[in-house]
């Protein structure tokens, strides 16, 4: 990627404030972007995220509104396409709810992007969430999909939307299938997109870490630079164009062993067991690691920040905040 | 599948005046099932299908109606779901009718389904249309997915929703993923669902048949008495249960010959060539044959009625009205 790529380019990121989105905000912002942010919520009020906003412009509203989305997609180049509720627990409690924002919501925004003159590059955030669940790991793009929540669902549709606008209009389009993101920016207790946080918090605050079971489950989990990198690559690099890539960690990690390095790291806390909720176990998809050869030939892209470093980061920032 | 399977079973058929419904509806009396339509369209008025009608309980409405549908799943055994709209072309024009009637309904029925007390069995009617078009054929259902129109997203993702129901809720589910039905019943003209009958139409006619370009691209066309079969399996089989199956002819066959055969068997009309409609050019699939051995291995289903058994039924229905 061409370290000069977004340099006054003119850039939209939807859910721009969620924790994806603020990373890569900044990043953006960082390279000389024009930042625009489509989003349902106030912009952050923390010192460095007020900074980091004050820079962007923010169309406050719903992908849901054919109007702030037309508004919004007018004359962008790229568009970092991360709107959407995330969480499989509550998709399935609100399936009409989970419809509407994560697939509806995308028809509007491709349907404004594909009446654009200069058709843009969309980067549309997916989820490991769309694969079927298996034990032939690590799990290739070319594995089946066959998703156990409606989230899931309503993702895999949205990338086949994108790939459908792709091959109906000329739009440009990649779709990122992230793992277990953590890190940076990500709100304390925010723990359905990213338990490690808030692991981290209870482990700092001397608190119990609740792992369900054994917490012999594999996890991919990957850090938010990682993911805000291959962002950035995908949305400057022409050879994403039509592609599925995977964006993980590269390695596996058993919950109960990243529990208990949050706790070697943080210095204190510690891991209890407790049984599985009837709900967790339900939407429990089985061990998951990530194969990201493709996202490696396509963009060059490798995750660079492994688990260990990554959590000491994570509690370097909660020690010394923004 | 025992023959006294339906005797006295409560069955609903959604989208039940269409072509395969109004088919499967008529089966299922002969065999004594208690059954109820949920379809938009009033019953239809041709002496045969009246007196077929006659005989069906008939909810008006729609499956985005949650009122209706709820009144039409109660009690049933057995739900044949084939409700929604077909065509590729009508999806992409009218993307959010597309979502509603096709996906948002699903939901509807799904919902309503997974709160009887006692489980019933879907049958999910999709379509061929959900493969990423491939040269390699015969394509068994672990091919890659990859819908070129927003009929084939909706149609995986409605896939999607009944395994996600089965998994969560316990009810019963499986995927029948049909080819290109055609036969009797299906009205004339209503050329969007199945070419053969208005090319029959056409040749008993001594008119055009109209074949875009060279014609080559290979079809599967699988007759509407083997579809029925293949759904009345199902529907009784518990094997059948949380399965994906494909529901074709077993044969291949190029569009033009395809032509060739139906003005052969007519004894009139002719084959001309035109050039491909851009909008036709562009949902156009390539060529498509269905590996229906899964079928076969699960349900012991196989199709029995070749194309140029079925084009002689068709050409004699249409001298011999009903």
């Amino acid at each position: 990627m061409s370290p000069d790529f977004y340099r006054g380019r003119s850039v939209l990121v939807t859910g721009g404030t969620g924790f994806i989105g603020s990373n890569l905000v900044g990043e953006l912002l960082v390279r000389g972007a024009e930042v625009a942010v489509l989003a349902r919520s106030p912009l952050p009020t923390s010192a460095e995220q007020a900074l980091l906003f004050g820079r962007v412009r923010h169309f406050r509203g719903d992908v849901r509104d054919p109007l702030v989305v037309r508004e919004a997609v007018a004359g962008r180049q790229v568009i970092f396409n991360l709107a959407g509720h995330s969480g499989s627990i509550s998709s399935n409690d609100e399936p009409f709810d989970d419809l509407e924002i994560n697939l509806r919501g995308q028809l509007e925004l491709l349907e404004a992007s594909r009446r654009l003159e200069e058709p843009p590059m969309l980067i549309f955030a997916s989820s490991r969430l769309v694969y079927r669940p298996t034990d032939q790991l690590p799990v290739p793009e070319t594995a089946p999909t066959g998703p156990l929540s409606l989230y899931g669902v309503h993702k895999l549709a949205g990338e086949n939307y994108h790939l459908f606008y792709r091959h109906r209009y000329g739009l440009g389009a990649a779709v990122l299938r992230i793992t277990n993101p953590y890190g940076h920016f990500q709100r304390e207790g925010q723990n359905r997109y990213g338990i490690i946080n808030w692991f981290i918090h209870l482990a700092l605050s001397g608190n119990d870490l609740p792992v369900y079971g054994d917490g012999d489950q594999v996890r991919d989990y990957v850090h938010i630079d990682d993911v805000v990198r291959a962002f950035l690559a995908a949305g400057s690099d022409l050879r994403a164009d039509g592609q599925v890539l995977n964006i993980g960690g590269g390695a596996g990690v058993a919950f109960v062993e990243m529990a208990e390095m949050a706790v070697r790291t943080a210095g204190s806390g510690r891991v209890i067991h407790r049984p599985w909720p009837e709900e967790a176990a339900r939407v429990e998809t089985g061990g998951f690691v990530a194969d990201v050869s493709r996202a490696a030939d396509v963009l060059g892209w490798r995750p660079e920040i492994p688990l260990a470093e990554g959590l000491r980061r994570v509690v370097a920032e909660y020690r010394e905040p923004g």
